[in-house]
């Protein structure tokens, strides 16, 4: 099971005090669509600036960072390469079957973390 | 024990190619200077235009991006925000005493995985 961690708190700069936040409209339409992963509420993903904003995560997985989410647009998108990342075993889904939106809009990746040395 | 992904392909923008790599330089020198923080050499952290990129982890607590790593001025930095890490149970060293570095160049975080259900 992967975990999709969204910002609620997420709007575009320049979006003004719009509510719901886009960040929490991203938020409700992935929960209830992504019945088949863990999709966790975030107050902050110190993204801001190249919001809305999501990061995919699992335990002895990469973990990669999305911005520029715009919950009209992007909510398919974000699925999807979560949705690759929990079938690939080490969350690394090839680059190019990953959808447009992600390729373009990775913010950052880090790796799972290292064995623990005995 | 906190981990230290250093990203060791990493050039910023426009400095062509440089031997060796900025990103490279500033692993060997974290390396060199924390032998009490578990420094990992990375090929990429994703994070290529706003590089050079190091990432903080330990099991349990938030994980940190931080870019635009100069290898000659930020070193001292980035190691003091890892002890800080560290030395906090959540990883979430108080916003005011993290370097400003730091502070004005955090790309992303992302929270520690959620319990396992049982």
């Amino acid at each position: 099971m992967s975990t999709l961690f969204v910002c609620i708190t997420c709007r575009p700069p320049g979006d003004g005090e719009l509510h719901p936040r886009p960040g929490a409209r991203l938020y409700a339409a992935l929960k209830e669509q992504a019945a088949d992963l863990d999709v966790v509420s975030v107050e902050c993903l110190s993204n801001c600036t190249r919001s809305c904003s999501a990061a995919v995560t699992a335990p002895g997985k990469w973990t990669y960072v999305v911005g520029h989410l715009d919950p009209d647009q992007h909510v398919d998108d974000i699925l999807q390469f979560a949705r690759q990342h929990r079938a690939h075993a080490d969350g690394l889904p090839a680059w190019r079957e990953r959808p447009a939106h992600v390729r373009k809009n990775t913010i950052a990746r880090v790796p799972p973390m290292p064995a623990i040395k005995e």
